[in-house]
């Protein structure tokens, strides 16, 4: 199974890549901007991962197949972009995407690693958010993450399911998907029809 | 000694969750919210310290009671805030105590870990702002660190005192309190009373 | 070589330190503000580089002459500061000065450890551009990265270089200067006769 999983990394690394460029893209930077910010969210999440998992080095200095994807999905991006006719929207599916493959990629490891639940769910949460954090606050834009719809209980609801999933002992060919779906079903109905957790001081 | 460090580790922790949740609340975010930002908060200073004292894996790994404090800490500051009247002022001293707590807390694992002084003060300084600097840059408010009053003066007081009172042998039981209380005493004057260092640019 | 290189690093440290600590007057901060902000910005962009490259502990523990040079350029930026007309424009080639030397350091450091030409490139480009992001960011600063002119190609630049002359086996005597010398000369380029890519949606 960890050709799939590696599979996985891959995608989820190229959809926040191309997140990046798209917010490089609505700040109009250069195309070396785009390849900088796009690697940055690309590889920001996993890179906090391994660094926290205690790996002895990050991933992607000895495979480098992470950066030339990064590198293939901005050059894409600066080229196709034009073709949308909202970027916004096509940010906010892209990182929708990508929140939810990384929230449950993050439980993936720290679950090999032998990790506990709550640290396996905390690692989940951390590895789909901080991606976007570092590219939405280097970029000085709000979070997407403050948005009013549902993200943070999409992700974890993500790491959550792998790892309720995986206590069972379901098969990774099943868990894996199944997990994904549901962050990413959530995040998608967030978007589409606006759901909201209650706020803070709401109805006080 | 050790219990009573790891003591003083999760009550920073838990009052670091706190003013992160507390933010999170000015920011009207939901309960999620209010969990990821403590958390973030609340382990972030130390995770600094860890990765740059090169431990293998960072402390909340493999022991997750740092991240039920986190979590505790977050809920109750959802349920318990609404009967405060004033979270900012609230949050100003729930940092302060967490400032005061982490600068000491760097100083002595870097002690522990055979630094020489400079990087134990260095240390200090920086487990004691880290986690307020990402908790304000995240969430796109002015860091509490650029405000007027005393506060990186307040953090290198806490560790230079420890540092010294570690030189002389003074026994942990006085150096940890005393010490703590140097930093927060300082950072407590300066919220009372306004204490300022004179600026760059003053009377220029 | 060994020498040189860490008298260039002290050299990069010094100069990011001081472009920290400028921007800290900018923002009017006081004396400790300035060593924090001075020392954040000299060490972040080498301490990233380290976590990442997998070292055992970061290279300012050990070797405190880093912290010291960070100490001494931020107190003399404080003191010698307000005898320039324009701190930004001091700033502003500090800034650049600090980015050629570390894209250069950022590739040394990769190759010495084995990594291959484009995780070498990519860890000179990271290095070079870390440093300036997360003052920016820590002071809620528009980055100099976003800046219209050239500044990531010319990162870029510095690191590509090197990676070339190491490859064709130039002696590091040239190697280095020459590296240095592209990088920064065409950043100075760039803000001298206002050099830009174009960006994205331009002529569209």
């Amino acid at each position: 199974m960890g050709g799939v999983i590696t599979g996985v990394d891959l995608l989820a690394t190229a959809v926040f890549a191309v997140s990046g460029a798209l917010a490089a893209a609505e700040e109009r930077n250069d195309i070396l901007g785009f390849i900088l910010f796009g690697t940055i969210t690309g590889i920001g999440g996993g890179t906090l991962r391994d660094l926290l998992l205690g790996a002895d080095s990050v991933f992607w200095l000895y495979q480098n197949e992470y950066l030339w994807v990064c590198l293939g999905a901005s050059l894409a991006t600066w080229f196709l972009a034009p073709q949308f006719n909202s970027l916004q929207k096509l940010l906010l599916w892209a990182d929708a995407v990508g929140m939810a493959l990384f929230s449950v990629l993050g439980a993936v490891k720290a679950i090999q690693l032998g990790a506990p639940a709550v640290v396996a769910i905390g690692m989940g949460v951390m590895s789909a958010t901080f991606g976007s954090l570092i590219r939405d606050t280097f970029l000085n834009r709000t979070p997407v993450l403050l948005a009013p719809e549902i993200y943070v209980t999409a992700a974890m609801v993500g790491a959550v399911s792998y790892t309720l999933l995986a206590f069972f002992e379901v098969v990774e060919a099943i868990a894996l998907p199944l997990a994904i779906l549901f962050g990413f079903g959530l995040r998608a109905c967030a978007i589409i029809f606006d759901l909201r957790l209650p706020k803070y001081g709401d109805g006080r």
